[in-house]
């Protein structure tokens, strides 16, 4: 009466990966890592959530620096940057949704790395279905760096560049990138807010500073229950300002619209400001939405999370 | 100068389980998954949080039940359950962590189910480290069946019995099992109190209930920061009294106290109540600590998070 699971490597390369750590692909250039989406990653759509996904590209951008045979002192430090105390910190992040894989799905992420101006880094990411090979997201960010001890941005050392610069491609994950400026909410402008967002123990990460994934779930805070609930969150734009620690306590302001080039009801688009409770800016975002019913979603096998209660 | 990643799997088994499922081993009676700590999943410590190590066991639990072939409707739901509307609620956890793994750790987690009392099932897990091949965690549960739509606790039919009998196995995951009443914190008793703890859109599951592994960040928000810092949790008992919904706020009250049977100075222990605000119970705790500097862990190759600010 028992079955094991019928899971199969549907290619010879998933082989050499038994422990899901992933490998470098495309003549060197890139990074494929497999997830299974588990149970504890899906939220009341019974579907990843967006945190997931932001999870499952970060892990894979710092496996992809591992792997390079890069990874010194630190999260993705190089060792040119290791010596002059140098750290990357994200100033823009880009997800845009197709389909939120279910339970049990799993996905094939990619990550490669491209230039950005004179002294930045570009990282993209495409997410596949496994099963249908579709692309369900695609992801782009841009990187600076930044002196750890004096937390002033620097440019990129010659030496950095001689290092990661051999990786470089040219590829772009999002054709229609947003470049429309974010605009700052203020008190005036918002049309909903939510104060006394503090960060819990299990947020913070060793330098006791906020993950970058945790803002988004304040972001999605700041927005009225009933829209999260007839809609689904299907591209966002993120610029991070400034660095959150573990005492502040943080405001999540919104306002919400309908797109323009929509007819009316259908897709919306909100801007969000995420600031300490003293006015500093921590994160600029915009996020569209459209009506959950829009997405044709398997939601077949799975009706999740009663045993948990 | 690309080097692949140099994990290779140790035993051939590992082979059949390309995309980290899991399998049924131990003559079919227990079932085993292998999870590497991915660098969402760590801490402030650098090593996986109490709450992945609960992510874990409740994900090999469900897809022990999958591979099992008994999952029908629902998240762990058989098929003679979900005839009855009858769903698994969890009254009791029991957790002890030998050594908390670090990111990029391969752990194994082994579970297995058994009888408890006349209407009870108890679900138990070893965690292994990969590395070493010592026992890391070990956990128990207790379950019982709700109707869904009464929310009242039922006796198992013979039907069910008749399904998950045979799974049972005597083998007992905790010898030192703590079985001490657990006292109920008042506004007298409680040392420490946190009001205000709100779930998250991302804290609630399909049913816009709370995870029930979410309860563990606000009871450890209900404690001092001081102790979080200096002291490691090494176990951690739950008793799960009501459901919390996603409108509901909670009060997390602490009392701390040192061990009686250890040197004053050296190991804590708590007790926890999480509350509505109204009052109702949430769930009970008891949670035990040690100084930081009492485990010999590994923090070698890993110095976390900088690259996510």
């Amino acid at each position: 009466q028992w079955t094991l699971l019928d899971w199969k490597p549907r290619r010879p390369d998933m082989l050499a990966d038994a422990f899901g750590l992933g490998k470098i692909v495309q003549d060197g250039l890139a990074f494929r890592q497999n997830f299974s989406i588990r149970s504890y990653e899906i939220g009341v759509d019974r579907t990843a959530s967006i945190e997931t996904l932001m999870n499952h590209l970060q892990e894979t951008a710092l496996n992809h620096v591992k792997a390079a045979g890069l990874m010194d002192d630190g999260f993705g430090s190089t060792p040119e940057m290791s010596k002059r105390n140098l750290i990357w910190v994200v100033t823009k992040m880009q997800v845009f949704v197709e389909k939120y894989p279910s339970w049990g799905d799993v996905v094939q992420v990619e990550t490669w790395v491209g230039s950005s101006g004179k002294n930045g880094m570009r990282r993209d990411w495409y997410v596949v279905d496994y099963q249908s090979g579709k692309i369900v997201v695609r992801a782009t960010s841009t990187w600076v760096m930044m002196n750890k001890n004096t937390r002033k941005l620097t440019k990129m050392p010659d030496e950095v560049r001689a290092e990661i610069g051999p990786y470089f491609m040219d590829r772009i994950a999002l054709v229609d990138e947003d470049n429309r400026k974010l605009p700052k909410l203020n008190d005036d402008t918002a049309q909903y807010s939510k104060k006394g967002l503090a960060p819990r123990w299990g947020d913070l990460d060793v330098n006791q500073h906020v993950n970058n994934v945790k803002y988004i779930g304040w972001i999605l805070e700041g927005v009225p229950t009933s829209l999260v609930e007839s809609h689904e969150l299907t591209g966002m734009t993120l610029e991070y300002r400034r660095e959150c620690g573990r005492d502040n306590v943080l405001q999540s302001l919104a306002s919400v619209s309908e797109c323009t080039d929509e007819p009316p009801g259908s897709d919306m688009e909100c801007v969000h400001l995420l600031r300490l409770e003293g006015g500093d800016e921590i994160v600029r975002a915009r996020t569209k939405w459209q009506p959950k019913h829009a997405h044709a979603h398997a939601h077949g096998h799975t009706h999740a999370h009663e045993l948990v209660h």
